[in-house]
């Protein structure tokens, strides 16, 4: 019998592609979402480049290309537990594919009602999966999407371990006492804030109720095209290109794309970590290939295949693409340059060879950003959230200039 | 002008004393609370021992004996930011004091609901409060209430500093990078995980936004009266001394007044860190004599006096009443027997001079659970909550007794 996966999270950028393939694969897939994402973009103005099929559209041409079925539960996780109980009692997951966070770290610092709502969503949707889990007592293996932003950005140039770290702790005769710790946390947006206090209830699950769990630290995602999604034009994934869900790269193809200059926040000399869409489907069944066992402390794996400084993947995209790089302000609370060097030991041992920006990214300019050229709105290119409130009567862009400066 | 302090969560067993206390030393007290803890204890059916009055009743009698108005406003803090924000945008205080977080850590263990209820209260309510300053711009002082159980108690018996731990990370080469690091947290139930969860908001904030904020690192706290509590019998503080509420301490109080045994849970070798409640009140008022400056790191303050072995305490109590001593299963999932070793220097070098326990006790004894022995529900004072849910079609005990042993 094949085993059963829910997909919380199922309708969105890394959960559709991410159910396709573990249907592919031939497990149960179950979508859990309450299609949110979808109703924030038509709020932002900034729907999927890619036009996307409605849900039910999506599944019926899955079944066509493909002969499986994929089912479909509209939930919100994160308000309503006791249907989130009742799913989980009736399906008894073998495992569970976590994506129904808020994910968007701009809008996550937009306004106090985004911020509040990614901490009600985000915390209360993890916890209600975790709580469901060990009240029913089922033998779940939990896999949750995390991110490397929880390791923060300014640290010592040390190659960062996969969720734990070891260090010594001098007693006062200087005896030097080992610790295995998680790693210490310093979350840049409230976002990413909500992911580094995930880390902790995973912990205390882990240990208190044994549940299986499994943290993916990923790196920024990339791509739009898996290969199932590839299979039919209504399986298409989105493509998010707004200052609040397009991505560094999405927004530098876009913008490639219009024939403007690529937007370069401060130096560019940020370093972040990147992962192609395919990588993220091949990561995930490779996690849920191989679960923790019951006792065992979260299980965090770094979902990350290389390492860029921004204003490098401004000349990369540049050079494929002729256009012109232009620095401006950076509305965020971050170090103006930071080096980043990030194991991926674990997915390196399960065989992963990860696809490339620099082998990839043409095609992803023609296939994606040029082909729907015509759908995109680039009034929502920029990014508007500053990372401070702006000051009574002060000018949002001195604000922003003087946050870069810090 | 006197500076105005609202305090969250100012009915309950810390808040209403502090509040009476800030009030004697010249704050304009504004006290906030959905007076949701008398609710918890009707329906658990274990009110407090001592004859609590009403709230209105607690300000007049207060305006009174001491000539102070306090003003108090019904809000619940996590599921109305609105109606925060709006208080906070009229009052402006020069600080708040935040006790309005669900404080058991058995009723967090309950069940799933009451999980679920403590994640969503405590983080959604600090939340709210800091999301709610950093939009209004305030320079405001937030006084949290956090608790010596974040940091867990398996530790090496290093002695714990407050907050921050001083750590050497070896790179390849062998060169050893010092970090600075907030304590790693080791929560022992849901109510400590929030309280880990805090840590990392009030780092992100006071980072972000440069919020200045002093997170206390509470011990159990003992005794129930203070100076201005006992001014008054209307002014009394509530006694909890239920499975849920009720410490280790005044559960002990209470058995030894009803000629009980003493209840101990495992071998008593836990050792804990303990505080009396004038205490408390007096090391709020120091908190908030000497605020962290805006831009500084969270403030971690560790308050507490002394630490005792549980079965110490018992053998402490037995010695004063002449109670015998019970050892029974432990329903927890923590270490048998651990060693604490806590500083308590700002405290000290604030010019504090702690209650002991060996000094009061006495008092306690004879002036609450004596006096109002007869007001008990004895068939409360045992701990029900399992660490860990029964296995189905398991005695209960059995499950207790096997945690236990773990």
């Amino acid at each position: 019998m094949s085993k059963t996966v829910l997909v919380l999270g199922g309708d969105g950028f890394c959960g559709w592609p991410t159910s396709l393939h573990l249907s592919a694969k031939g497990y149960h897939v179950v979508i859990v979402d309450n299609f949110v994402r979808r109703r924030i973009a038509e709020d932002l103005g900034a729907p999927s480049l890619t036009p996307i099929a409605n849900i039910d559209k999506r599944l019926d041409s899955w079944k066509k290309v493909s002969g499986h079925d994929i089912d479909v539960v509209e939930l919100d996780v994160a308000q309503n537990y006791t249907e989130l109980r009742r799913l989980l009692a009736t399906v008894k997951p073998d495992a569970i594919v976590h994506f129904a966070e808020q994910r968007a770290a701009p809008y996550s610092m937009r306004d106090a009602a985004r911020k509040t709502y990614t901490v009600d969503n985000n915390i209360n949707g993890t916890h209600n999966v975790l709580a469901a889990i060990a009240e029913l007592r089922l033998d779940t293996h939990l896999v949750h999407l995390g991110t490397m932003g929880v390791y923060g950005y300014d640290g010592d140039g040390l190659e960062i371990p996969e969720g734990y770290l070891d260090v010594t702790v001098e007693g006062p005769d200087g005896t030097r006492y080992p610790r295995s710790i998680l790693y210490p946390t310093k979350p840049g947006s409230i976002y990413h804030l909500t992911k580094s206090m995930d880390q902790l209830m995973f912990q205390f699950y882990a240990r208190n109720d044994g549940l299986k769990i499994t943290d993916l630290h990923q790196g920024i995602v990339w791509g739009t095209q898996t290969e199932e999604t590839r299979l039919d034009p209504a399986l298409i994934n989105r493509f998010d290109y707004d200052g609040d869900y397009g991505t560094v790269l999405n927004r530098f193809l876009m913008q490639a794309a219009a024939g403007h200059p690529l937007t370069v926040h401060g130096t560019g000399g940020q370093t972040r970590a990147f992962i192609n869409i395919q990588d993220t489907v091949r990561c995930i069944a490779l996690a849920l290939g191989s679960p923790p066992a019951s006792g065992d402390a979260v299980r965090i794996i770094n979902q990350v295949a290389e390492t860029h400084r921004v204003r490098d993947l401004a000349r990369l995209v540049a050079e494929l693409t002729g256009a012109e790089i232009d620095f401006v302000d950076n509305p965020r609370v971050e170090a103006a340059e930071n080096d980043l060097a990030v194991s991926n030991a674990t997915f390196k041992n399960l065989g992963l060879q990860p696809i490339m920006l620099r082998d990839a990214l043409l095609t992803e300019t023609v296939d994606i950003a040029l082909r729907f050229l015509d759908r995109a709105n680039l009034a929502t290119v920029p990014a508007t959230a500053l990372w401070k409130g702006p000051v009574q009567g002060d000018d949002p862009l001195l604000v922003a200039s003087r946050v870069a400066a810090e």
